[in-house]
């Protein structure tokens, strides 16, 4: 945890969406900025799969946040003029109650004995430190990606708590091609032998089937549009394993590599595996019954959607299908198709596309 | 291998391209129709990775083919006017030399001592038995998927020795995306602590790794488009592990468990191995040391490159690159850009709006 990391308990019984409760969950939190007398500035941020609560560096922590370029003094979420919150989702392992932190009622980590996870549960438990923190009425709720569902599942279930809404990357819910690469990332980390059933310990994780299932994930977060830009068919100099007939040749497995073994080591599988199948389970629809009676129960003011053209797992006509849902409740409604080559992480690189969009929402520039 | 099956060897040393050489390695192949009094009427089939020499059913073995609905009497490929030819690949394993079968020099299986396999060496055997059936020009080369690539590699290095091709689902090279996605897949494979570096055993090959290369696969080789329209999120019916709390929950995760369970017992791990990594390895260009060299070295009469919209490995811009390079050496040169919603794996399964497109080239409707 960063050294600007707040915790939040929510005291006693938290029940689950699927079923199971935990007792006294903990909250990882950060915030920027200051709330102002009538608290309405506050901004709440729904991250991703993998990010922690460090969104943006501060003075007790100064290392870069994982939305280091948006989140400041001066930055399109201006942290002179908004208070901004974020949470490490429950069910990561950044702080926040999840299957690796301990279970209360038997002094041991969770592991698989934690509740079947879903956005819902995740959006009702920041919900609790948004009161917690004296909050009525957020003035936005930004979700990217995972926490783009979980920002819709936010704003259904608790319809007064924001006015605003911005998803970024997100859908109305997980089509088959990404529950599919899902299924199959979680089973290469099932499959590695060093799983044990989820008992693994500290210092042997299933690392092997950490890091392929990262690899299949960074096939599907970039765009080969990117990949032929930058690696072609240029081969990498260096080799994992020279003796190997099938080792690494082309430059664009080295990289896979890079980052499969620098993303691995940092995040429990099991969290991971949690929070995979909650991404596949979120169906907005399943609030009222229909897509429509799902909308209809919104009470925005102002809404945004932000997609990618090169976008894989939530394709650019989920960008629209949200975007046309919000506009049937919400006149405010704003669309934004980026025409970015990055794919699915543009939102996390491809800062120079995502800045003024996000910038021109909170008249920041 | 089939009943239909013929073989041929290829007497003495073959020397393989990236170094390495075979000692009398065999072909299996199959043929139909009959060969002209002018042997003029010959066609070759380049198959994709994974298929056998068995492209149709024939009178010897009347089981369907993997092209079952266009080679036949009366069919585009009509065997009333045509000899043709399919041979199982070099490196694969129904009945040609391959990493499975017998080394002669060790009577011991090749396994990993096979040399590094090119589409090169691919096109080459093909050659070899060719000129054993009498045939100076075939009529014309299909190749369909990695066989496209083997199909352009025959035409490069034996110019003359056929009039026409059709590349089909094919290009001029992989692209990172699909360098990647395969390289993802071997290691699959390789992890599995059942390979053993190889020396697996008949009754105990890396499955749980090939079943898992063989979902990947699928997510590539179909489209989130076919898969919206098939099955949504629809709820699977059966379960491989009700215990698990990552059991199969969704169709698409079932659907994807029934093909990897029915492919992964028949495919022989190595080969597939050698096979994929030779796909990554095929570069038109280093025929001549640039694209436009290669194309020129060409002696086509005839040449249709075909195409599919939703194809993610080898996708339309690579279909029309290789269309573009055919014309500019050969100027009955078609590119036909089919709008199927199954992906790379169309020119399999949608055979109305193949069928049709090759009829038309072979004058059989």
């Amino acid at each position: 945890m960063s050294a600007a990391t707040k915790t939040f308990t929510i005291e006693g019984r938290f029940n689950m969406h699927r079923g199971g409760h935990l007792i006294s969950p903990q909250l990882a939190y950060e915030t920027w900025g200051e709330l102002n007398t009538d608290k309405s500035n506050a901004v709440l941020i729904f991250s991703g799969l993998s990010p922690s609560a460090h969104a943006a560096s501060c003075s007790e922590d100064p290392s870069a946040g994982w939305w280091e370029d948006m989140i400041g003094s001066g930055l399109p979420i201006d942290t002179e003029k908004y208070f901004v919150i974020c949470a490490n989702s429950l069910g990561s392992c950044f702080g926040s109650a999840g299957p690796a932190s301990i279970n209360p009622e038997t002094k041991e980590p969770y592991r698989l004995d934690f509740p079947v996870l879903t956005l819902d549960d995740i959006a009702d438990s920041a919900h609790e430190l948004v009161k917690h923190l004296g909050i009525a009425q957020l003035h936005t709720v930004i979700g990217c990606s995972m926490g783009g569902m979980s920002g819709l599942a936010y704003c259904v279930r608790h319809p007064v708590a924001t006015r605003a809404l911005i998803s970024v990357s997100a859908a109305t819910r997980s089509l088959p091609f990404a529950i599919a690469v899902r299924s199959l990332q979680r089973e290469m980390i099932i499959r590695d032998p060093d799983w044990k059933e989820g008992n693994y310990t500290a210092d042997k994780p299933p690392l092997a089937g950490q890091r392929l299932a990262r690899k299949l994930g960074m096939i599907t977060y970039r765009s080969a549009a990117e990949w032929d830009q930058r690696f072609g068919r240029e081969r990498a100099t260096d080799s994992d394993s020279p003796g190997n007939k099938f080792k690494i040749d082309f430059s664009v497995e080295s990289y896979l590599q890079n980052h499969a073994e620098k993303f691995s080591g940092g995040f429990d599988a099991n969290c991971y595996l949690y929070l995979s199948r909650a991404s596949d389970l979120f169906d907005f629809a399943e609030h009222g019954g229909s897509l429509k009676a799902a909308f209809s129960r919104l009470k925005l003011e102002r809404a945004m959607v932000i997609g990618v053209t090169t976008d894989i797992l939530f394709p650019l006509h989920q960008q629209r299908e949200l975007a046309d849902g919000l506009a049937s409740v919400c006149e405010d409604t704003q669309l934004v198709e980026l025409d970015c080559i990055r794919g699915h992480d543009s939102f996390l690189v491809e800062m120079d596309a995502f800045r003024p969009v996000v910038c021109e929402f909170f008249g920041s520039c």
